[in-house]
């Protein structure tokens, strides 16, 4: 039976700031320019969510993308849109919101709640120039 | 020798509506929402072909892309372009147009007249949001 | 005070055919090439309505997006998006459905109910390469 | 003599709210809904500057676009870039930080510095759906 | 009557190279920068045309886009596409092939073959940052 | 661990012409067609650059990409942007400048200079239709 890559994009906007608060300001300074800045600075996130599966032959789904949709939009994007990645989403709490800490905390986010295929990839554009990808824990 | 990746970009435009003959109305409304809707939609539909190989010395070229070109006109595009996919594509006959189904048969009309390279993936953009690819049967 | 130019970009997904009834099938093939398809066929249509007007100094906004988005959504989208332009469009009664005749019905039904602003052009892109815009009856 | 229109596109990334200071956070909150988020949010701003003039014989250049960016550089990106508009940016002190608001207070920045075109337009993209633009006080 | 706007975008890949053969070397540095490295350099250009006119009431068209491509195809892309602008193209001897040359020279060589709608606009990106438009000699 | 994938996006404008100088004029006109036009051609390229490892639990970064832009910078833009890719670059002499075989000379430019994450992929975009992709030697 063919597997089949099913990649639904979402977007949301949101403010950040690079930040280890156990390092000294210096260090961070040092570190992450002006990914530091202190009063935050944010990005219109690109987010792809890619799931493998076996296409339905009912239905020529592998996954209903309004059901993935739904899970993006409850996992992640009610959760992030416009808000502070810093301080305002629970389960980001404690992460320094790199784009490559971003992607894992998304896919454990979305994984338990995918049905039907396999999540295979989550990309996140954090501006058009800059990409970052998870595949899981191979 | 190092392999090499090339990918040609084309597009069509197609009516379509998911409706599966063998279910009722009522199931295909409930399964299939809006894209059941029964006098057609359609979609600009972007399609990356893409083949791998070793570049020849002589040419520099996996495959030449005029050829790959002509392989995706002449067998996907020239029967797709400007048509219903449910009603006048002869290769669709009783599938389902989902972009699942579509880029299996997509892979079907194709894979035998590619040489040189080996075919590796079709992807499809139904909408700028919605992306399907198949990689052939692993 | 200054006048600011706001844009809102929306899409929908239609099917469509040009054709016009009131002459020979041999006249619309003729005229309308692979575009007067007898089984139809669609488009990812992109939308993008521009209001013009002074922003409010209490709000920085000339109009709320919002509620731009509210009238192009039930004007609109609500009514053309997953739907068959040429059948099932009451305010597209009789209208040959090229995307010049479009831009100028979507104008009329937006028009009277866009408040603030003053609407000041209407694109639609049918493909990637062709852009329709009308800026009202100057 | 021919009026060449030359348009050269720049982008920064800041965090941002929308917040009336001399209204109440009922008032803040009905009127700017999730774009007041007390902790900020951001873009990806992308920003273009249009000058008209007629090309000079000697260069085939109505202006060195390397000149633009320098004023657009030096005028708004380094000021804007990874910053807090409402907080960190001089030039907005005071100013809601609407897209409305900024392409006005973006011209009044640039605009004397701009030799031999003349400035005719600025639009700054908030998002890939909400555009803004500001031609001058005519 | 309505006036609507078409546009039809097209493009093609050349090499250029800025360069005033009245002046000196020394001065073709100092103006052109690498613009005017010795060996050329290249662009793929998107070029977008726009006509004006009333639709015609039997087809819905301004000007039937197909016709449009041709003659843009004619008149410009088969004489740039594959080119050198400065040493193989007819119609542009003893130009320096800036982005705003490159526009008003391509409006002398389409618009007097335009029939039915005006030429109402030209727009060149020479990158995906730098645009030119000619709107013809006001 | 996770492993993250991160990728670059950077451009450079180009000249070149596809060529082989060991074989007739007639050979590389009918093998080449217009990619052999004697006076050269060129493109924007789009380069992709992607590596892979895992995140540093300090920074949240598999590479800080500023440390990333500048091997991409100094290793392949510096050499290549408005340049000849057959007269002008060192590391491309005696190469046909294919996508496919830059790719892999660009793989063996900046392999070397890549620590923390491995290189995995690089992507070039010669047009916005043609793609080639180098995965590094399996």
């Amino acid at each position: 039976m063919p597997l089949v890559y099913v990649t639904r994009k979402s977007h949301f906007n949101a403010a950040h700031r690079l930040h280890n608060p156990s390092k000294s300001d210096e260090w961070n300074r040092a570190t992450f320019g002006k990914c530091n800045s202190p009063n935050w600075h944010g990005h219109n996130y690109e987010l792809e969510v890619t799931v493998v599966g076996e296409p339905n032959p009912e239905t020529g789904y592998v996954m209903d993308l309004a059901d993935l949709q739904k899970i993006i939009q409850e996992r992640v994007i009610d959760l992030c849109d416009h808000s502070n990645l810093n301080l305002d989403v629970p389960f980001l709490k404690g992460v320094i919101p790199s784009s490559e800490n971003l992607v894992v905390a998304f896919w454990n986010q979305m994984e338990p709640h995918i049905k039907g295929g396999k999540l295979t990839s989550i990309k996140l554009f954090e501006t058009a120039r800059n990409v970052v990808e998870y595949r899981g824990n191979l």
